[in-house]
């Protein structure tokens, strides 16, 4: 991959138009108009390749990636394990999946194999050999797209097998697994681990450690299968290169363990932009959000692999992007940290279950077609901006955003079992920054900390030994810690902390957590500020602690309930560090003056002025971007930046020079 | 059937009193005072009939019928399929339904038996032929009811196996299915008939055209039940008439068809007359919808099969019919083309599952009760309008409600799918044409569209290429057609068609469809009229389609979002007619000025002069029927017309004459 | 139990900490700190007692009983059945309930064995037996916990001949039965019993009289477990005191029925105080409703199990008693009728499903969280008043809250089915008696009625033949009845009486029932006052009956619909007594005048003088309480109540003193 190329490009499904070559050289055609210089391919092609057992048909895609050679276009090749055959479904019942609820799912739909499965394995061994062996070498292959959205979970007899190993080599003993999940609560002591299942509505809800180790279970085998696939593909082609296309805040799978066994992070992503009840500045946030993220996991630009450039059809509604949003959106990955823009399909399915889902080229074929229009658009905008390929963001502040803690506090049934919003909590914080200008990072607890200046660690439930004593040193070494209420709360077995909370960083923030208190959705309690540099008044939601100060200077107050007068915003010095601790979720508008005061002499903005509302600002190395999410133009440092548009600047010795 | 009689009766189930000889004794002095002269009866009995397997015991049963006949009341003799003894569903399995989720159902409810199960269909020629051949020839069976409100499906092997078969028989090859069905798309493509199974929660969700296939044979398979049950009958008793009592806005089986099979279309209604959110009069127009849907299967006069004097029992709430309400919509259906009025149950039920559904006498037995009183008085006026019966209604419009058309559009995955409206969107059409007075029709894409002068297509997403060339004839020929958003999207197999849309309409229509924006339920878009003609300012929902004038007149304009400026209703001439589109769905008021354009000087009124608000105008032949939904008296035409009341005129040379 | 202490205490889980002898050595000085005397011990233990099947292990459990008792602490030794170990539901499948959707549940959760099992009651017999035996007769032990919160049901197949035998048993021959239940409605009559199966989603569902006595079996078959229980542990213990731990409005079971079978009654109560749709009072008043349905089940004091001193943690929300109200709610219980306050759990387990419900001891750990504080002042107030332990509550009016009643209107479908509100209704009446300082007991319709002057029969939709003599001859002999709608339908298999209603009492009221309109949630229907003792106007809801006057003095009218005029509340006289009917449910504001007077000159308030808002009042023997739910301080006679603060008078010759 050469690092000068922003690659543009989609799915390409040309195995539903074989019957049809004035169409399939339209699509050439069309590719070169739309300045497409790559596409993912195979991807639901395993039914043409091998349409009955070990029988092989590789003909038609030979033709196919020839001719997209031909025109410059390169493979992202993909290994066709998302959705399998109909033989094999009916010949081999274990590789459907089995529900929670113990019912074999039929054959239908994708996405949907047996992870554990020695079969489907097998069958997948063969085929991505068959396709390493004749495509590997292929000049226009330039990467292996391992599958397509890995995600769910078996509850299949070789699945609960397979689980109830995973626990024997994680705890050794059953008197060790015993312990950790507290199973004497209930009587629920385990005397062999083939009495260990996965949770099931009708059978066991309750066990927290169990569910947990459930979630923890899931990621493992699907990463495991994962490499399965990679390996099987390396076996043939060493070196290969291999990506997989993650998703929007998904459950099931440890991104940050996922990352370390590819080449390549790529996501997939799918905000509906005009929501009603959002202005398109937080759609943008959420996206960039994630955008951050998946750039976090390897700390290296990565891929979005796909994204509709117009609506989807599987939301309750589908709405267009507005004209200047297709470039918006798609040049927001690349400002983030994506090397690349594609889309999902090049062209709209005639029929089945996707084929109301916006594409390049839509039903009537047309190149006058609007969306066609925009499209053309990103592709010259990146052919502008390849020299932005291959650049790094800077590292300033990290959010502690946790799958091991999510999983644990979303499976637990504690002070409110109505929603705890993870990831709202951590969306509050990261608007605030992000508005501010501030590069902004995500690590988890296995994370090493160092080169940053804020660390940012909301609702972090689950906190392991290790993790406190990083916090503690980061902080004591001079930065500056961000910890809320329900923090340390837990092991890392989910069980309880004894003794003073938040464990293991009582003399760090100065607190101690005294009560805790479930607020019902309808309600809040006001707070109050001890300093002119918080909000006169801000309101405590969702969950409200009472603390004990031990050290922390208070600097809002709650001014209701019978906890008035007790501190919901402290700061405390520690060795060279400073620790704040919020004891409550507050409303958006806190977040932005608090940090403000957060980051004074800290952390500046990656944009050297004043930041109007609505624009976002980021940073690759020496290119700035700045996007202006509002809906009229604005006027930022003498340039003016159109409603929904763009400008990058080159940061040069004479000072930015805008290059778009 | 002499034409000379309105029919007045109930379901008659008096298996339930035959150890209270005094009530069935009182049972048929009440029905003389309620001037009954039909029941159905039967429809319940089986167990009573059939105990044990081949033991039959039809002599209470006789005596019944004898004694109705003696007083002069009519049989409408129900074959008894609708509700199985229990032994049956004990001894033989395979009668009882398996649910989508695959589950066999246990014995109980009703309206539950597979309809393939060679079992349960030589069951019921065995009791239908005894019913047949012991009271086919009784002068009191004027008809036969078979079996009772078909519907539902069943997924059990042998369903799956006639689906298979049925599949075969319309596809020939498994090739043809799946290019029909796109199976290339997810990898679906099936490679032997007995891969292809009923959709499933656990299995197939998401191809579209094994969905709507699937709905096809579900409605195929009950009707041939149905005619295995009318056969059985006609073997014994050649000629015999047949009748199925239909359902409201009923999805499962496509009536059309149906109807096709029997000699006398009826259905059972069941409003909720004072719903809170909506008036007497859209309750009205409501039910006024489904007689002219019933009425227009076979193009002759119906029957109300079953109705409630009261309320019902197995809605969230049920409300009684306010005085009045109980005459005024028995009427209505004669005003509609119904030659009846049934109730169902003629007594309440001491126990079990409708005990609390009204009935013409409450559990309190007494003839001064409100609901026996006006049930007298509604027999009294069918009497007073025997002239009516036999009679027909005129031939001025046509809404296409086609029921593939619904189902395959139901099943797709596109811009909104939290709810397109197929029936509101109809009702909208329906209201404002009814409140105009017009007389309307019913037709699906198989029917003949000669005789009308207008055509109403809404959300006609499937259409035929057969059916487009209808259109087109039409209206070159001088017709007006309504034509409206997502309309001519997919061909009969789901397959969207490519290239410009409405499909094999663009010239008939003058507009091209550019895109689609789906709305949330909370927003609208504002749209202003071109002309004086069109409301001044009317509001886009659901779907707002962008469409290019390829001819058409502009009529209204969208007036915000980045399509402001598009159009949102236009008209073109074609040909020797008109037709018009509409871009998306408009609030009610938007329909009345609209029709008041479409029909001026195109259609009038059945009614000569002016309609008051709430007043609603039908013809059949010569007979004029005005009925007042408003809660207060109105003036027409010099007469006045009660609250809730009903006028009949008869059309005479010398001019309208009140007779009611 | 000596008749002069009033126990305080938890249910103590030690087996959880076995490992950490200098908690357990701590959980003693916390006892006597809180002053405890009592624990329930034992209710989780069975893993731990049998970890393998038929090895016993009793050393630990000793060791903490002796522990207990030199400290002066009392043991309420609970049998095991609640929660069963792990090796016995997979050894023997049968000991594991089957749902109504006839899946059998797999290992988990708690409170899920089969009642029925021969494998289970044997495995249980054993257990106890052993408990029974090895310290049946330490002086510790107080009295037996049978199992915990007893619950639940089960279909599988032993429950399904149970349920057989059971009817064969009450009907003696399947004719019968099928009278009973209607069933040749829908032709459902069944010819054999085996053919009767429990109600089912894929299954009978519609079958009245079959869902009526589905509950009845169930509570049978609970209760008969129960016994066995009982019965195991007096084979060893002739006379063994026993008690089981009751519910909140708890469905399952007729607590009548159960009540006579132990020896104290006890319950479990976990509101939520501080709902923001509830004030303190209703919430207060919601609980007392509860005490004072246990109270009457012996019409004895009884003991409150369970109560939690902060928060539970199975709730959406789950909020912290602010201070004062920890105190407040438990001698609201000792006011009520309870000899004890105990709480779940004396310590907050460290890991598993209720590691966040609050307990006595919190994670901290600390003698002074606040929680532990006012636990300590409540154990002082019990020894305060100690001498109130043993003494009853005067017999002033008696609600009846029949379960059999429940079971069968709610199983019914009629003209209302989306909720009737049975407990609602109830509350209405309670809560303006209660409001009103006057004692209420409750009953059911086996209930003696003798030393009552009040009787209130809310919606006594099931009315038995004899009950409704008993309350003709109570109001005849000069008691005040209050009978409303929906009262007075059906017998007691569901089978709808009639004639004139309310059945068998249309002379005692003086009304007859013409007809029933059902209300939907938004709507009401005005009524009027005919007298000034009335409110002036009062709202109808979710039934509106049309009664016919036949003798009764009206003192409300509908004022609006097309009933106006008709009566909504009325009055007769009878005999000596007077009957009161309410046609309607009306707003909370009705009943307190209403009671107002319809207690004139028939009963007083247990509390002298004046009660200021939000003062309860409620007496046993000589013994007065008052208690300010209000959040601020109140007078009353004379004394000052502070914010939920309690009161306690001793009534002496002199008068009143206060003693707490």
């Amino acid at each position: 991959m050469p690092s000068s190329v922003l690659y543009h490009g989609a799915d390409y499904n040309p195995e539903q138009w074989l019957d049809r070559p004035d169409i399939l050289r339209r699509d050439i055609e069309m590719m070169r108009l739309a300045h497409v210089n790559v596409v993912s391919l195979g991807i639901f092609s395993w039914s043409m390749l091998e349409p009955e057992e070990g029988e092989f048909h590789f003909e038609w895609m030979e033709a196919i990636i020839d001719r997209l050679w031909a025109a410059g276009i390169r493979v992202d090749l993909a290994t066709p394990s998302g959705a399998r055959p109909a033989w094999m479904a009916y010949r081999y019942e274990e590789v459907r999946r089995v529900n929670a609820d113990r019912t074999r799912q039929l054959y239908g739909m994708r996405h949907n194999h047996c992870y554990t499965s020695p079969v489907y394995r097998e069958k997948v061994k063969i085929i991505n050999q068959q396709l390493a062996r004749r495509f590997g070498h292929h000049p226009a292959v330039m990467m292996w797209h391992l599958s397509n959205e890995y995600g769910g979970e078996c509850h299949c007899p070789l699945c609960q097998r397979a689980f109830q190993e995973w626990l024997q080599r994680k705890y050794g003993t059953l008197d060790h697994l015993n312990r950790a999940w507290n199973t004497r609560f209930w009587s629920h002591t385990y005397t062999d681990f083939s009495q260990i299942e996965s949770p099931a509505p009708h059978g066991e809800g309750a066990m927290h450690g169990l569910a947990l180790d459930w979630r923890r279970f899931v990621s493992h085998q699907t990463i495991d299968f994962m490499k399965w696939e990679r390996d099987c593909i390396r076996e043939i082609l060493p070196g290969a290169k291999v990506t997989v296309n993650m998703m929007y805040r998904f459950n099931f799978i440890n991104y940050y363990d996922m990352a370390k066994e590819i080449d390549l992070a790529s996501w997939d992503n799918y905000p509906t932009w005009h929501k009603p009840e959002e202005t398109v500045e937080s759609t943008a946030l959420d996206t960039a959000m994630m955008h951050d993220l998946i750039y976090s996991l390897k700390r290296r630009p990565f891929w979005l692999m796909e994204s509709t450039p117009s609506a989807t059809n599987w939301q309750p509604v589908s709405k267009m992007k507005k004209p200047g949003v297709q470039l918006m959106s798609s040049l927001q990955a690349i400002a983030h940290g994506s090397d690349s823009v594609l889309y999902f399909q090049w062209r709209q399915s005639p029929g089945a279950s996707e084929k109301f889902h916006g594409a390049v080229v839509a039903h009537d074929g047309r190149a006058d077609n609007r969306v066609f229009v925009e499209t053309c658009a990103v592709g010259r905008a990146l052919e502008d901006l390849a020299a932005v390929a291959g650049t790094q963001k800077p590292r300033q502040a990290a959010i502690v955003m946790d799958w091991e803690n999510k999983w644990a506090l979303e499976e637990a049934q504690g002070p409110r079992n109505c929603g705890l919003g993870y990831w709202d909590e951590i969306m509050l914080h990261y608007a605030a920054l992000a508005r501010a200008g501030i590069s902004i990072d995500f690590v988890n607890e296995d994370s090493d900390l160092s080169g940053y200046r804020l660390i940012v660690a909301p609702m972090l439930y689950m906190l392991r030994e290790d993790f406190a004593a990083k916090l503690r040193a980061f902080v004591k070494g001079g930065g500056t810690l961000v910890f809320t209420y329900w923090g340390g709360v837990v092991n890392e077995t989910d069980l309880c902390w004894l003794g003073d909370a938040p464990h293991g960083l009582v003399d760090v923030l100065g607190v101690r957590r005294a009560e805790i208190d479930g607020m019902f959705d309808v309600e809040t309690r006001r707070c109050v500020a001890v300093t002119p540099d918080m909000p006169a008044v801000a309101h405590g939601s969702v969950l409200c602690e009472v603390a004990a100060l031990e050290g922390a200077v208070p600097l809002m107050l709650y001014d209701e309930d019978y906890f008035a007068g007790a501190p919901s915003v402290t700061v405390n010095r520690y060795g060279e560090g400073r620790a704040y601790y919020l004891a409550t979720r507050f409303e958006e508008d806190f977040y932005g003056p608090f940090y403000g005061q957060v980051c004074a002499g800290l952390l500046s903005s990656v944009w050297p002025g004043e930041l109007p509302a609505g624009v976002l600002a980021t940073r690759r190395d020496r290119y700035l971007f700045l996007q202006n999410t509002a809906s009229s133009p604005v006027r930022v440092g003498g340039d003016t930046i159109d409603k929904y548009g763009t400008a990058v600047y080159l940061e040069e010795e004479s000072g930015l020079r805008r290059i778009f």
